[in-house]
């Protein structure tokens, strides 16, 4: 399926597809240090928990499929992007009371971003296609999952109060994961998707869209720890 | 040994194996929903945190053992228990201030389970005994360790107030990976351990039995963070 | 390479490496276990801690490079020593309130020998000397962002008060890389590179030596969270 996949993807396409990783590193690198910021680390912080956010979902991924070491261990130029992009964030940034936007905006584009990039490399890598769209999946959640655990808030992706997340990169990463199994997906195709997911997560945060809740869950902030 | 083991093991054997995981599985899902019922998040994010509960123990046995990808990425009918699990408590479930047993329950069903049947996995797949103790008791507490750090808690298994956890599970796998090692395991004595696991722990809870205190802890809560 | 490094490393070199390595855990399990002194946890919470710190950062290193199952699974000498130190410090320990310098100083030893045996691990795994020097600092960050994360801290190295951490592991692993790469790694130059590790590490404690923080931050107290 690799060799099926590859000679399907002409050098154009694995450059798009290439390009599309590095992009969802520099903007989940982007999210990681711009809320190092608000969480006021110093520039040491600052560049581990952008590395670990930008990193952490792919390296998840390769040792889930068995790819060891993973990329981010073998291809040093991942690093040198994440780390130049936290730098570049520690220079520049925002005051820290305005980072919330362009946190979020840097957090939704890696997510959709990641859960197409994600679903390819699973799928290329031989696994069926409902597999590789769980891994790109787990791909583009991961590193965020990293970043809010590292940093000491629950997850956005669980957060109570929080807008579709997880909904936008899995749809992303199915349609991405069908178009492969159907020998259609095309690089371009590959970047709406991604695109696509970035819009419904943002448009999810701007007009407070979520999933229905539990009922009876007033007793819960009642009774609850 | 897998050789010996499967040879060993006849088809019903393996059935009551393969049901101990599934059962495991809903259970464990059932405690992660039950828990973001009491957190409060909304449809996804009990999903998610379901199937992370459900899964994650099993996914960290399998990149351990080496065995990518793990069982929870290719055989989707896991998956598919989890989230079928979640939905089910998310339609019906107790009052949020009534999930306290039901949580525990579930959790203590899991742990039993997954002692046993993550001691034989690690067995079949060539591991000595005392290595597949060691990794049934990592897939025993690993997937409420996930759930826990994720929704914001100390681990169960570390809380300062908490009652056995973790040695129940452990001898449970221990008694497995001997008997294993014995030749002499069977699935219904698996079974047995399980239950064992799961009395041991709830009355663990309901009396209130822990471990010794390290001595002059008062100031711990007075200088401590 | 794994060959010409074993007929590089005299026997006595292996030894000394392998007693770095086993010191390493004893010093992690020890902050394990005094972080957990201070946290009130019982005798299993201490045991796990201790476990889960001088283990944690070496199976991250064995499965990011594919070495499965990690030699904590397979060589329960490692995981005996981690328990026996755990049960040391349960029985003896300081006061809760005279933990802090304790523990400081046995992280900081742990510290700087995961980041050479680390290093000297995965170069000699065939990965190359700047791959080798960024799993060395995984490898000593690892246990002690896993023991800070199970206790519910946000881990040392990503402190906003916190002092150097990460860049004198970086450093000491890149050193070390750089002598293997050109062939001169010595043992004794690898404990020294330790040494060093540990004495600038606790020197940025004492002094209160911390990497630059961004602008603006007065703002991020007031306004974040």
């Amino acid at each position: 399926m690799s060799v099926w996949l590859s000679s399907n993807l002409d050098n154009a396409a694995s450059l798009v597809h290439h390009g599309g990783e590095l992009a969802g590193i520099v903007a989940f690198a982007a999210s990681g240090a711009l809320l190092s910021v608000r969480r006021d680390l110093d520039v040491v912080g600052i560049v581990l928990l952008a590395a670990a956010t930008a990193l952490g979902g792919g390296i998840i991924r390769d040792v889930i499929i068995g790819k060891t070491p993973p990329t981010a261990f073998t291809d040093l130029r991942l690093v040198a992007v994440a780390v130049a992009t936290a730098l570049v964030i520690f220079v520049w940034h925002p005051p820290a009371r305005l980072t919330r936007w362009p946190l979020e905006v840097a957090d939704a584009v890696g997510l959709g971003l990641f859960a197409v990039t994600g679903t390819v490399t699973a799928y290329e890598h031989g696994l069926s296609a409902p597999s590789a769209a769980m891994l790109g999946l787990t791909t583009a959640i991961g590193g965020g999952i990293i970043r809010d655990v590292l940093s000491g808030s629950v997850p956005a992706v669980l957060r109570s109060n929080e807008h579709l997340y997880a909904i936008p990169s899995l749809v992303g990463a199915a349609v991405t994961a069908l178009l492969l199994h159907l020998g259609v997906y095309r690089p371009w195709v590959g970047l709406l998707c991604a695109a696509l997911v970035t819009v419904v997560r943002l448009a999810s945060l701007r007009y407070g869209w979520h999933g229905p809740r539990p009922w009876y869950t007033k007793t819960a902030r009642r009774d609850d720890r």
